[in-house]
């Protein structure tokens, strides 16, 4: 298939490599706002040709869409606009319910499948890009009942050529749950690592004092703000009650801890001991999951 | 050296091993108060023999105490008393100023070493001891103008054998930065895990939607309450100033977060993007650091 990357960094461009390898796109034409991040894509061999969005989308059978969320509710309706008949256009945005608003009445909603592939590392770029980085992570579909059969299959080759297991979900369930699960990770780690260099201004210190542990929390920290301060603020109301929920168990650890509470802390820590079991679950879901083999009937 | 270990978990049982491999334990008496661990650590090769505190502490000129900070304040003042002349004491605590506290005028004073080996992992007990564990990493010891120039040969040659490069610090300091490096990344990282278990009563949506940056944020979660009651509490002004801070952050972001400040929220996560080179400085720090090589003067 004749495909179009818009967005050519770390899921833009390692999506490229796979697609290309796995013999789905036959040429892949390239769309980024940067044109630093552009002519380094076609360097990388990521896609053939740069090309405006008009050019590319009206050549293509499939338009892979991996910019940052805000752009991409801007973005999405023009794409659509330019499509032509039988063309499949897939999003990859962390944010899926305002995203799904931005082209709910548009005549040709059907062409598009809403999804987020939950995969990526703390860089970004083209350059961060790289095979297989896909490979047993989930994907999860929105909406799946508003796209086009014809368009839920050409998803699911894409899909399984990268190595996905599918997961259907509602657009506000998504929304709702990274918000817990991923977006909140996200803030408490950019906010550990801001408390930190805050105090340590000789930072000598933190060299010499960190351990593990501490770079495993903080790893999230190196984000882009480019791709998360947008995803933040679609996803405003999940995530102010995830963190003020968080900042609550916070305030009552403080409190136990203040009054040496100890059989209280124990038993919190306890309880958050139980994470072991869900994050052997997530290795194991890893291993096992559903793979989306055939077209979907959408009209059951 | 005939060698005690007090504390047959994964710290000491890590040493165990390193110091029977580098010929420096010519044999290992292991105490733990938990008859089933200290078995385990004797099945496994751990040490040599269990035996009674006083019978082990007096046959051996190496005492390594690995046990929670706060039965090591405990404990520390009575291996002082049971030890024999030129036998030398190292502890593995992680808080430091109540550990010097509680033998700073006990008459052996100088036979004891304060030191905090900065490494372990999220797990504990004999099982999760292994070789190599200290392997490039940090060593801190404290009041070392309180330990004789004997003592604190005898300390290098251990703290080499494991690898490990050291540094000097005053207690009062090192709790202060551990504080903010190690000990508030475990809070949040014990929090994150009990906010989520929390909101996700049906586990099914976290193995689907979290990612590898879930499982890197919330992988202290799940450590030892026992190990971690006791340094929090031991630790406590400092670490409830560094909370303070943390969950002061995480109100600030809230605030420009509901207030779409994206210019501001922009600037928090470029702030905190700088934990990149600190990180990379660890990495750096732990490939060049300084090894204790010679004994040290203590009267300069």
């Amino acid at each position: 298939m004749k495909t179009t990357i818009i967005g050519l960094g770390l899921i833009g461009g390692s999506i490229a490599i796979d697609l290309r390898a796995a013999g789905i796109a036959s040429v892949l034409y390239g769309v980024d706002a940067d044109a630093h991040n552009g002519s380094r894509a076609v360097e990388l061999g990521l896609v053939d040709s740069l090309n405006s969005l008009e050019d590319a989308v009206t050549m293509s059978d499939l338009v892979i869409i991996a910019i940052p969320v805000n752009a991409l509710t801007g973005l999405l309706p023009k794409v659509l606009d330019f499509i032509t008949v039988g063309a499949v256009v897939i999003d990859a945005g962390s944010t899926k319910a305002s995203i799904c608003r931005s082209v709910a009445t548009h005549p040709k909603r059907q062409a598009f499948v809403a999804s987020h592939p939950i995969a990526g590392t703390e860089n970004s770029g083209p350059d961060a890009a790289f095979a297989g980085l896909f490979l047993n992570k989930t994907n999860i579909v929105c909406e799946k009942e508003k796209s086009s059969p014809a368009a839920l299959a050409t998803a699911s080759k894409v899909i399984n050529a990268l190595g996905m297991n599918t997961i259907f979900m509602d657009a506000e369930e998504h929304d709702k749950h990274v918000a817990y699960v991923s977006h909140l990770s996200h803030v408490s780690s950019f906010l550990l690592g801001q408390t930190v260099l805050d105090i340590e201004k000789d930072e000598k210190n933190i060299f010499a004092l960190a351990g593990s542990g501490f770079a495993s929390t903080v790893r999230l920290a190196k984000s882009s703000p480019d791709m998360w301060a947008p995803i933040f603020e679609q996803n405003l109301d999940y995530l102010s009650q995830a963190l003020q929920e968080y900042i609550m168990h916070l305030q009552k650890f403080h409190y136990h801890l203040l009054k040496r509470d100890t059989r209280e802390l124990h038993r919190i820590m306890s309880g958050a001991n139980e994470i072991r079991r869900v994050l052997e679950g997530i290795e194991l879901n890893q291993k096992s999951g559903t793979r989306l083999e055939t077209p979907l009937s959408t009209n059951k």
